[in-house]
Formats: C-alpha cells, structure tokens, sequence
C-alpha cells in the first residue's frame, strides 16, 4: 500500500471519525459535570450584571479542562477555542470550539437544562455539533451526515401558519436596543407563543423540529457555533440578525424553514448596538 | 376491636396514606404522558395570546382522566379539582388539586422542563404536594413530615447575602401592571441574577434550597397549591403578593427564607391589576 494512501481516508470517514471524538468529549464533560450538580459548589462572577451576569463554576473549569487534555493528546495540532481558558492555535484548519456549561445560571439553580456544547469548525465554519445533557443524558449532534436527538434522525419543520410559530429565546432582557426589541415584540405578537430559558436546547429543538425560530443577543462564538452545525446538518438556518455567521456581533437569528428565516433576517436590525 | 378504632388512625399514618397515593397519581401521569412527548401531536388553544396563552394537548387530558379515575375509586368522597376537568365536591374535607402539565408550552417546544402536579388540600390548606418529571423522571415532594428530591430530603436556604439572591419566573410578560413590573425589576436589580422559563421547577428547587425567590402572575391554584405544600414542608414561604394563600388573586411571591418573604411581600402591590 502506497504510503498515502495510509492518511488519504474520505472526507466521511474523517467526519465520522471527528463526530466520534466529539462524542468521547461529551462523555468526559459529563462524568466531570456530574458529580458537581446541586453540590453547592462556590460561584464566581466573571462579569457583567444582570441579563449580561457571567458565571463560572468548578463544573465549568472541571469540565473544559479534561476535553482539551483529550483534544491535545488525539489531535495536537488541531486548534482550541474554549469559554473558561481562551484559544489556541486557532489558524489551524480543524479548530474545537467548547462550552461545558451553556446555561450556568440553570445549572447554578439546580436544573437540569443546561448543556455541554462541543463543535467542530473547518476552516472557521462549524460542521461537527454535539449539545450534552450531563444529568437527564439527552444529546443532540449533527455533522455532513444529519442531525440526532437520542439517536434518532431528526430534521427541522416549518409552522403549518405564521400563528403556529414556536419562538425561543433565554432571556427576554439580552436584547439591548430599542430597534430590536420592537423586532421581536413584533415576532413574539405574531407566534404562537415564546419559550423563555432555553439556552443550548432552543438550538437544540430547532433543529429536531419543535421549535420555529431561536433569538438571541449577547451571545459568544461557543454558545452558537455547536448548535449552528446541527440546525445546518437539519435543515435549518442560524445565523447572525445581518444574515453573516453568528458570533461575531453577538446576535443570534435561527429558524428551521430557510424562508421564515430569509423573512426575519429582513426584520431585525444588523446589529444589537 | 371498637367499630371507631377502626378508621382512627393517627394523623401521621393519614398523610403517608395520602402521600403514597399521590405518589401513584404522579405514576399514572407519567405514563399518560411519557409516549406523547415529541410526539407532534395536535395542540389546541384554550384561550388567551402571548404570555397569558392557555394550551392544551391531548398528555394534558389522558394524565389528568387517569389520576381523577384513580381518585374516584380509592377515594370517592373526596374532592377533586382539575386544570382540564374542572372542580367536584370541592366541600370534601379532603380536595385533591391536579395539574397533569404545568409548561405545557415547554412540553410542546420538546423541552423535558414541565411538571406533573399533585396536591392534596385539607380542608383548603395545601398539606401534601407532589412535581413530577415525566421524562426525566426527577420527583419532589412535601408533606408534614419534610420535603424530599429524589428521595432525598431538603430544606431550603437563605442567600449568603442579598446580592446573591437567585431569582425564578416563567414569564416576564405575565406581569400586567407597571407598579408590580417595577417591584420585580428593583428585585431582579438587586438580584444575582433571574433565572425565567422555571414553572413548577422554580417552586421545586427553592424548595430544595438552590433558589431564593419565586415571583409569578396569571397563575391558577393548580399551578402553585401543590408546589406551596412541598414549600412549606420545606421551611419557606408561599404567597400570593398580598401574603395571603397564593391562586385567588393570580399572584404568587414564594422565599425559601421567611425573613426575606416577609421585607419582599412588603414591596409588592397586593395584586397584580
């Protein structure tokens, strides 16, 4: 066998390889995760106050800490990006970007709808997801393949009318300006109904089809970039309120019909400024 | 033995009794709902829009038919009151108060985060609550005799200071009137942070001592009777804001601290009109 023909496996086969990694990283954040679920542990404020409150936990550190001891023993030159201990090599062209506790409030107030949220992105683009429930063991994923909840396939739907539209968002008051909270006072007037505190699992829902259309602001790269590779892997949309990559401006528009989404994106300022 | 002794049995061996067989109501809710989550089924709008939307589904009846037939056979004397149902023989010494799904919409969004809810009213005093996780199979419960977690028995706690009050709502939106948003805001200022989209699992883990405060509207005697017997076993405090038995008025102001209700009841209007 010619020597590379060795390393030459199929963009598949490396995806599969990839989604399986990610998998083993859920798993080590959620036996870290665990025992640290309604301990009492110390909080620490890292920042902000209120709607804007960041908090971090020994759960957070605990469970970061050994994905990235796992990341740097299989895949050494792949790129880092983590909520509790920053970026590295992030030039590379596979870059894991890692949140162990999305949802610290939730998981600080003993309930069990926080997630562990480990993506994949390819030259910048994520194209692995996996959200982790640590306590009740529900996960969601997507890769080039499709999307699971539980193991099962799942795609995202498109409300049977505009007044059957399921809305998501995890706090009202992370919207900051004037323009964009009439954009989605406008929204939630016209939806079935909103869903407050849903973090990661808004994403998630999104994507196995229970949920129309996700909204947010204030939100970092790692809080979207997982759940971005899943709504994409299902069929649906995410991005920011300008239509770009979410991440960068904080804001965050996602649906599971392209054209609810084309028509919202329209609606929303660019930015939350 | 006299014909008398034979139904005197003390009040201790009366609340196990009934304490067991709320436990078997929670059962029976349980696998009504268990198949129908995620299931896509029909959901019906009972009445309201937005924040003060009433849904129902077709877990919400089947939970609620199960547990008002166990009732009736075990013990048909008794009174029964019902989200789906209605009210029967609400006279009886004895009322039991049903809310086959509290977060209904939460159960639409596919989210594992609503309650079954089961209370037993003596002579109209909340005694004996159950919340029940169909899913998740997470289970709390209060009596006389104290409040358990998944068995595990808890109490509730006082924040180490007020700036780390942790603070539960549902719904911003379910606060109509601008005296009570402005008391809720002064509180979430003065908070460490909110915590929304909680129903019955707010009253659970201030019960169990992870959350400090509950505030809510537009809220049925269903909705927090059965979470009010559970907070009291549990050493806190459930009211409406005019400090009076919460579910006359909509209101509820519930403090795992008896100290911290008594200066937060003082703030609120006495309802929320």
């Amino acid at each position: 066998m010619a020597p590379h023909r060795r390393t030459s496996s199929s963009p598949m086969a490396s995806y599969d390889e990839f989604l399986s990694f990610a998998h083993e990283l859920a798993d080590l954040a959620r036996t870290a995760i665990q025992p640290l679920f309604r301990s009492r542990e110390a909080i620490e404020v890292k920042s902000g106050k209120g709607s804007r409150l960041q908090l971090v936990t020994k759960a957070d550190r605990a469970a970061e800490a050994r994905m990235r001891d796992a990341i740097g023993r299989r895949f050494p030159h792949h790129g880092v990006v983590g909520e509790e201990y920053g970026s590295e090599n992030t030039d590379a062209e596979h870059t894991w970007i890692l949140d162990p506790i999305d949802g610290t409030k939730a998981f600080v107030a003993g309930l069990p709808v926080f997630g562990t949220l480990v993506g994949l992105l390819e030259r910048g683009h994520p194209t692995i997801g996996v959200i982790d429930q640590a306590i009740t063991g529900e996960r969601m994923w997507g890769a080039p393949q499709g999307a699971w909840l539980n193991g099962e396939l799942v795609t995202t739907s498109r409300p049977a009318d505009p007044e059957r539209m399921i809305v998501a968002m995890t706090e009202p008051g992370m919207i900051r300006s004037a323009a964009a909270r009439a954009a989605f006072q406008r929204l939630a007037d016209e939806a079935l109904f909103v869903r407050y505190g849903t973090d990661c699992w808004g994403y998630a829902m999104l994507a196995a089809g229970y949920i129309d259309v996700v909204v947010e602001s204030d939100i970092k790269p790692w809080d979207v970039l997982p759940g971005m590779a899943i709504i994409s892997a299902a069929g649906g949309i995410a991005s920011a309120w300008d239509g770009c990559q979410p991440g960068s401006n904080g804001t965050v528009l996602a649906a599971g019909d392209p054209d609810l989404h084309a028509a919202l994106v329209d609606r929303f300022p660019d930015t939350d400024d």
